[in-house]
């Protein structure tokens, strides 16, 4: 099919001028600039995991239950646990100076790491699915098994600045 | 029930010390540092756009075909995109000299902004669904629809740096 083959290529050059910086690895950063980027990518998983439990954390601190929002934020999270050993994996920056707070015992114990992720994107499910049940104190008192589900992961694997 | 809110109020402060970071936010940073946090987070969402994409595209461009990360990337592509509008209304930065290639007009047009995530949403479901059925040439020729969702958005409310 020469046409949806030109489709193809079509849409892999759109793609290269969208994406041109995500697109640059491929044209030679070095080594540092790539651990920087790998370390970016994956803090933005934590940094969207903040965005979206911090408004739950709200409602078991006092503000207006919104169980559409409760359970949206959760499903979120399990889509977002999913991608927590993915950035890891995508490069070992061990060996570089880049500002973190991930733990250097991650790269060591990589099944048990994806595990507790899988951990969290269960309990992140079934806090969503009490939510939609749209049942306040049953929601908002799975927030702990949620929460745990982070803080295992925390304790083992990010640095305790507290 | 006293026990479900006594539960409410332990999880609330293991959340509070797991995300302290996050919370801070109710400590009183200054409006520039929540300038900086909310155009982080609202980068964070592009960073894993790209990253998901960015497999997607390869394939486009000859690495093997894989029709299950190609389908379940576009669907985090899609759960991604419900978060563009929400992170940029999470705080008008224009008055701020923070960082960011987003145009002031993002917050001159939500309605139009919100659109064009939903769009974006929208052409990345149809993308998974197509991934779904598994055949190669098809997913990939859809690529170009994808990647038009996006620079629609970059065409109106991205600094062209091209």
């Amino acid at each position: 099919m020469p046409n949806q083959g030109r489709k193809i290529i079509i849409a892999a050059s759109v793609l290269s001028a969208l994406f041109a910086t995500s697109l640059s690895a491929e044209e030679g950063p070095t080594p540092e600039q790539q651990a920087v980027t790998a370390t970016e990518n994956r803090q933005a998983v934590f940094k969207l995991l903040a965005v979206n439990i911090g408004p739950i954390v709200g409602m078991a601190r006092g503000a207006p239950f919104d169980a559409a929002v409760a359970e949206r934020n959760a499903r979120r999270i399990a889509v977002l646990a999913t991608m927590i050993p993915e950035r890891f994996a995508a490069m070992d920056t061990r060996a570089f100076a880049v500002e973190t707070e991930a733990l250097p015992v991650i790269w060591e114990n990589p099944d048990d790491f994806a595990a507790k992720a899988a951990a969290l994107a269960e309990a992140a499910l079934t806090f969503a699915d009490t939510a939609a049940g749209g049942d306040q104190a049953a929601t908002l008192g799975g927030l702990r098994n949620l929460g745990g589900s982070c803080g295992n992961c925390h304790d083992s694997y990010r640095v305790d600045d507290e």
